[in-house]
């Protein structure tokens, strides 16, 4: 459902393109392309049919109206999708596109494609946050703050030290990521039952190929073992609930009776006037915990039935795409609510007037 | 973010038509031209201010690029929705528009109404469903089952028996959202801060007039009180795991072993052509986890700081209007699927050939 | 696993020992004796033979070892229970031990009759909430209060105005309890896969027997509809996440720069001896987000395959009793903090010196 | 609460040691000799106030009703338990106690020390793991197996494959578990408001001995970032969940239908005799749900109000334990069920007569 208000707060353009239906049909588009081209390399299909295939693509317009019918009939869109390619394929070639794959092969491959252009992105911009958190501790680091500690003034620390513990968090996460991007970064391909029975012995050379031919690490078929995806999405979770305590530290720290934060473009009221609401901080808080609990619900999709579940799948494009875009746009939050904060000294402190 | 594709299965037209930000933004037109009406009938404004927001509402069509950009601000969408209004209404009624109100009173007495509307469709659609398995009932009701517990068989039972396990909850259900309906469906009016101050001790009275404009019960202000959405949101995933217990059972009884279940119009495969596999029983599964996880997150909303939290109240929007549309696709589902099932008579239950 | 520690704060000994071992094994004998009662009644066993078996379990001590051993056994406690009990009763009665019931039968309705026990309790927990935020609007009500919204200072209301925002919820979480208690303190009786076949033409005459002697509500049997002990948990969580809610504002408005709440008895620090710790207002958050989550992981329980699914069952004690005991604690913690409370007018409210 | 009975299923005698409250405790006291004397090797106390701590620390049984006591007035242990230490220390040595240090350097050290011997138990258990199934699959992965995908009959596999699918995600989790053991097995030092400002000028110091003299790593104050127990929490839920697929195929392919799987030692029923019910299988899928919700609460505890959240560490006590110890209980009844399962071949396979 598009929610556009919403996603004023809560979305990310930049990476709702990159997960986009349009997007994924294409990377599954890919995905045919680069496994007749495997094909042809090893001579399971022929280097005309493979042309066929690839010039057949590079024409294809889906049928949208037919790919919804075909998943609502088949749960997954690879059935039609391959039908209506097919049928743009000239005979005798049209029966060698997906030659000895299945559905999940494709679906899988192609999300993975999209998170191949996901996993930089998000890189990047924790890069930019801590680019940004390293000028505040040039410009402001040497101010004092009053710590708080169960929510109760503690002892005075430097700025520097709030900002430390903003940071070094975003550090791992950095490292985290570039850790887990080659295990994640993995083709997928199998065959109906995961043991590439359908590539008459030359399973290994077509995957092989496949990943040379799409960018990707190699792997054996991990259909119904989705730990590598669901790490990710852990861990974007961790991201996310870092950038939340962020966002729960400036709402604190921006309080009236505080004011050791003020906020540069807080929002407005409709009804007091004297408001300086921390949209953008109390979303990170709501993105986190949001986040938080799509991780919680991604992890049930652990539970695969046999060699593929329908249900854990489904699952998974249920509650992955939302908690990578809440991960997106807390990144995107934190950058521009980063850029706008000021300490403020103690003795500039005063609470406002509330009235 | 829009997902058309996985929507064919895990969507819900007629529901999420309901929540769209257009129906949002015109269920909050629809509390401020009855706020502006009860204000007028106890004389808090006067009856020509309240004719003309109600015209300017009957003319007003909102500027979406605005409304996003004042989301993006104010973190809700009611400061610009107000300002855009005020200037289509003629000085000196203008100031007049949302009178004594806050942005908490447009937004959740919006959500209200669109409840209105989606309570009764779940109790229908929960009639229909009943309505199915009553027929079914009478005409398979009579065949002999193989019972299964603890994914074992166990003992026979009556195709009856199975079918009473799967009507009771769904009575109960609908008994239990006729019970919560006039509880939830109420008024939000208390002003910035709840106590209804702004209405020079009107409050009472404009509120009584409010609810009756808007069809709706009347009740104190609720801005930091979230256990009716939270409730409701608990009993729909109720409900949608009500259904995915029968999505489940439809998977296993439809198991190519047991065969005590034949779906009509099951889907097919990218790779095997023999399949026939158990689509909508899976995706009532996946929408029952999915719910369960999500109604988990929406508790965390009731964590209110104060008058009112924003971080909280972003988490409610993220978590409640998806866990609305999954169970609604869960019984649009149920009532598809159920409409195609067949018991078979365990002489009949032969295993199918595999290949 | 035991943690005393934890469970100084986060514990309950009232509702844990009603949710024991001990308490559940006795509340399992007081089925198999109301059973045998209730079956010699309509003549399926012999007045002597029920006799016999009551008395057996008079004098019956379990052997702790053996149970633990048939717990890890069987996934369920009951056949070797039923082994031992049998095994004090003289022949030929040892036979109509357990006549036509199954394990899930004892164990649904011993749980029962443990909640049946909780329930009151709790209603009486909230009835002293209620009774203390009376007080407090006698004694303390009319003073100012600032209310803050969006985690800033917005406007002054009374100090009636916020206890109303706490007490309201509450006098709806007691009518909900009292509500659901009809429809969940109900007797589990289907046999083993659930039709009553093993009562010979009498089930409904044994339920209706066993209902009253166990002083439970007569229900169809329910072994794979769990949707009353969900929304049990459910309204628990709703429970824990209102008086969360008050923590959160305790918390907040007893901030050292805030100073609107003095809490007496606050926690001391290791470090720190200026500092009047909100401890029990903080774990009032924390088990409210506990409530919430572990109420989100008994929903995936609803999906029970066929008859009986054990690991959904499974799943379910591991989560309803700590959620049960989660929010008993948090009514617990609520009585003592909000005893300790104490509203300041805001000129009396100067931030402490910090250190 | 202790539950001794769903413990012979659900717990896990050797981590519960571990975890338990006497462990923790004598952890805590180990963190306080290693300060101790840490600070006397940069001069910070004598040599003889560390000596002396030593010394009352062999001797130091604590009272453990004051440390409940203290823990419920505190909301941590600490601040009692180092008064009560003290009291042990002759003066003037009594002060040198716990010096520099806070509360939460102790708690978490000593969590962080009881994890140091977890995480080589699990990496131990899934070395067996992965020795049992390769075990099964010298033995019998030459047989035939059907696959099956969306829960129906696909085609055959050699049973090679389908233990492929079980210890792959094995080895990657053992992988992973040793990946983090350096980022996670770090000391927490950084006195009340984690800038090490009480060690005057010794801070690193003082932190490079303690680690060195506890065997962990060095770490900057980690108090409110606690994104490396959420992740390690993480990734016990994903071993959790890869466990309780294979449960998820046991149970499937045990069905007594498919018969695919034999279980030696499978439970009994109170009411059917002829049942060999998948207990531990159904515990596994049990527990893989349980661990992932709870690691979904656990990672609501990421967003740490400021220097440190009594609430949000709270929750993580109420998470976390609970999480290692499900996931240590999937692992040790993984290896039973692997040892008892033996594949049969398609023609062995005949339906048991299910009465």
């Amino acid at each position: 459902m598009r929610r556009p208000l919403l996603s004023a707060i809560a979305g990310d353009e930049e990476i709702e393109a990159i997960l986009s239906d349009e997007a994924q049909i294409g990377a599954m588009l890919e995905f045919e392309r680069a496994l007749a081209r495997a094909e042809a390399a090893v001579g399971l299909i022929s280097a005309d049919a493979a042309s066929a295939i690839a010039s057949a693509i590079d024409r294809f317009r889906p049928d949208w109206d037919g790919l919804a019918i075909g998943m609502a009939r088949d749960g997954v869109v690879v059935p039609e999708l391959i039908a209506q390619l097919r049928s743009t394929v000239p005979r005798p070639f049209d029966t060698a596109v997906h030659h000895g794959a299945t559905s999940q092969d494709v679906i899988d491959t192609a999300l993975i494609l999209c998170l191949s252009k996901i996993v930089p992105i998000m890189i990047d911009r924790i890069d930019r946050l801590e680019s940004i958190l390293s000028g505040l501790r040039d410009s402001q680091g040497s101010l004092p703050l009053m710590a708080h500690t169960r929510m109760q003034v503690a002892l005075p620390v430097l700025v520097a030290e709030k900002l430390r513990t903003w940071s070094e968090p975003l550090a791992r996460h950095r490292l985290a990521l570039h850790a887990l991007t080659d295990d994640l970064l993995v083709i997928q391909l199998g065959g109906p039952v995961g043991d590439r029975a359908g590539f008459a012995g030359h399973g290994a050379a077509v995957a092989d190929a496949l990943a040379a031919g799409l960018g990707l690490s190699n792997a054996s078929a991990w259909h119904s073992s989705r730990e590598r995806l669901v790490a990710f999405g852990g861990r974007l979770a961790l991201l996310a609930g870092s950038l939340g305590k962020i966002g729960a530290d400036i709402c604190l720290l921006a309080q009236t009776e505080v004011g050791a934060i003020v906020i540069k473009g807080a929002g407005t009221s409709s009804a007091m006037a004297h408001k300086a609401n921390p949209i953008r901080a109390e979303a990170l808080i709501a993105l986190a915990r949001h986040a938080a609990g799509l991780a919680g619900s991604l992890g049930q999709a652990m539970v695969h039935e046999n060699e593929r579940s329908g249900s854990a799948w489904t699952l998974e494009w249920l509650t992955l795409p939302p908690l990578i875009i809440a991960t997106g746009a807390a990144t995107r939050l934190s950058e521009s609510l980063l850029r706008s904060i000021n300490f403020r000294s103690p003795d500039e402190a005063q609470p406002l007037d509330p009235v």
